[in-house]
């Protein structure tokens, strides 16, 4: 899915950016399944309106990022959704590859038992074959 | 799913709060619908796993929000996944009532079509009935 730069802009007018932030929530556009949760601003949500390809905010990197620039691990837009606020976007993707950097296809891949963190998918892929010792 | 103290605190050790804060996804247990995406701060992860009902930190009124402490609507904690950075949380809930404060069941009740966002979930119930004038 994309937009047209008006029609981004347009959309742009409805978020709520705090502090220049919004929160995109991603799912598997096909099981409904969520990948991974990052934050957009401005720059990002425009790029990602207008080219359908997801683009976050990296805080760590401080720059805009386009998912699977280095990995290849590249996310299709199919749909996206606004909440109430317009501060949270949620956004269905075609995801290459697999979403998390440590190789699951999700980020959320460990769930809480019993105060610990255990480990519920398998790895789709090795990250050091991926992306050498780091980055995403 | 209610942990006890000492188990809240091993997990809470293992995120990372940015500027305080981690990102809560809530779905609901049943249909895996993303039902709403808010704030929690140290102490809202700590009650929402030793209450196993969620809460939030509400940044509008700067105060720590027990969901459906107004309106009844509460959500029931039933699992919680962890992001591979520790800094968002997956929580799969039973919700009570409807999620949004504007009446609908997920608070993501609009998509985006051509510049426009459009409703496409029905309204459970009148806000004004529920809060009176405004709240959530």
């Amino acid at each position: 899915m994309k937009s047209s730069l008006i029609e981004a802009r347009k959309i742009l007018k409805r978020l709520k950016f705090r502090d220049g932030f919004v929160v995109a929530v991603v799912r598997d556009f096909k099981t409904k399944e969520v990948l991974m949760v990052a934050v957009q601003n401005e720059e990002a949500v425009l790029k990602t309106l207008t080219t359908g390809m997801m683009h976050y905010w990296s805080r760590s990197r401080q720059k805009l990022w386009l998912k699977g620039e280095q990995s290849g691990h590249l996310q299709r837009v199919r749909e996206v959704r606004v909440d109430c606020d317009g501060d949270a976007l949620l956004f269905d993707v075609d995801q290459v590859g697999a979403a998390c950097h440590e190789g699951y296809w999700s980020c959320f891949y460990r769930k809480l038992k019993n105060g610990e963190l255990v480990t519920v998918l398998k790895r789709k892929f090795r990250p050091d074959e991926v992306y050498g010792r780091s980055g995403k």
